[in-house]
């Protein structure tokens, strides 16, 4: 008997991710039973739950038989808010090749747009001609928040581009090219040093309020602040405060506390506020299916699950 | 005796290059007699000239002793134009790490805008929340015109970012990760196939108005045109009716044929078009100095100079 796989996700997406997950199954060799959440299917008959947190699946009990629990989110947060999650199933953070390259895309694109400012050098209808030279990456200090699947790749493709890149994050990391930190001094010394601060960390209890008034208290004076993580990294009224006395100069935001941004947010209207509907970091039907089928054909042939979810730290 | 070097550029950026030219030639550990435009010197006394055409020398008959003329620019189309220049002097053209560092920055920054587009996507005052997935650049097509020092270097960094790119040059080339393309044939594959084209050519000869209405009629409809090359390889009112009727979706344009560009030239008006001050490629002094001090070097010791011109290809 092939194992049942339920997926459970908005019903809008349901046949994107359909039409993903049959192609990359069959592309992995596998053979599984596919059921959408409107299809009767006995929960007690299910192996892998494919799932986003705002899908219909809310209630984990009835699903006794669950191998795994694997997220189309990089962020587990709400997954792990969800009290029914059975404690001893493994709960799988997606890790999406396209997902990585959507978020270096993202943030060297803002990194290089806030340091080399075109847009203040541009030649427009009143005659002027700002024939100044841009700066150079190496002499631009970059910090990294976060230098896990997703940040290390950013950090490394921005050392690659000629940036000063120091990188923080909770554990210890080598990255070639990176000054990598950790803990309290290394965040310290990350803030203190970076002109661009580029943020994807997890919100975790650790990571909440990251960037608070001390943090922007740290900054070099006129830093740029991008945050492609999650926006309870962020104290909003701390940096809208930052942004007014200019210690933070501009910030690209894409993640809010509260999703759609309020029509009535102050990071809609500020000047020196670019606000994008978080997508940094889109999870890619093709390359996330993928995934998927290889992480069940792990599981079916008894190798460990890749990411799984550590439910201490949080993600 | 130490070889005379004379400095010939505008009077307001003598102080800069005097100082970076002093440092230079320190570090290279190298003796020479350092002369400015206005210090006395005989001309016949010189062995090196470094050179911009809008620099006082602008006959250079009276340097009959002269060893290389040195230019400070990558673009020597106006040194080969005046009409002094000494057969049988070599004319090194400047290819100063600092200005290709600059050049990939320049063209990383407007083809990563061009290709997410954030702009569109940008969260305002009227609430909107368009939360759809950028594009991969491992699904965009990118040309390269020009794969000289700067050209190569740029078609190499957007490879490895994951764009698809074709470059195209007069001679063949082969650079690891892009599609190199040479000659009539290469060039109309490299139009067809771009939906982003971005152009570093030389002002030459065979180079003047090749991106013409035929040009403009080959690339992707809704294309983009990134020019940093020279302002003689587009010929304006063809890039302006392919703008008005939406063959070229939107231009960058950092090189005009008359520069200053004039206050009421269309380009500055036109709302798909974004100018800059011929930024792109801006020599640094303290990177190009390094440069003219090791080629005074090399020529000393009797090695030969690098980067000399072609004076048949113009380049």
């Amino acid at each position: 008997m092939p194992p049942v796989v339920k997926l459970s996700v908005d019903a809008d997406e349901v046949p994107v991710w359909r039409a993903a997950l049959a192609r990359a199954f069959a592309e992995a060799g596998l053979a599984v039973e596919l059921r959408l959440a409107g299809e009767t299917v006995a929960p007690e008959t299910v192996s892998y739950l494919v799932y986003v947190p705002s899908g219909p699946v809310r209630d984990f009990r009835p699903y006794t038989g669950l191998k795994a629990l694997l997220s189309l989110w990089a962020g587990v947060e709400k997954a792990l808010a969800n009290p029914t999650l059975p404690a001893d199933t493994p709960l799988c953070r997606m890790v999406d090749p396209g997902m990585t390259r959507g978020m270096v895309e993202y943030l060297v694109a803002e990194t290089l747009r806030h340091h080399l400012d075109l847009d203040a050098r541009r030649c427009g209808p009143d005659g002027g001609w700002p024939q100044t030279a841009p700066p150079l990456a190496g002499e631009r200090r970059v910090g990294v928040l976060g230098l896990g699947e997703l940040g290390a790749e950013v950090a490394r493709t921005l050392a690659g581009l000629g940036f000063v890149v120091r990188g923080w994050s909770r554990t210890p990391k080598r990255i070639e090219g990176v000054r990598c930190l950790a803990g309290a001094a290394g965040l310290d010394e990350t803030l203190s040093q970076s002109e661009i601060l580029a943020c994807v960390l997890p919100r975790t209890p650790a990571t909440e309020n990251l960037l608070d008034a001390r943090a922007f208290g740290l900054t070099p004076r006129g830093a740029t602040i991008i945050n492609a993580g999650r926006g309870e990294l962020i104290d909003d009224a701390a940096l809208l405060a930052a942004l007014d006395d200019g210690r933070i100069a501009r910030a690209t935001l894409d993640v809010f506390r509260v999703e759609p941004l309020p029509a009535d947010h102050p990071f809609r209207r500020h000047p020196r506020v670019f606000a994008t509907a978080h997508v940094a970091a889109f999870t890619r039907p093709r390359s996330a299916a993928a995934v998927i089928a290889a992480q069940i054909a792990r599981a079916e042939v008894g190798l460990e699950l890749l990411h799984v979810v550590d439910r201490a730290r949080g993600y």
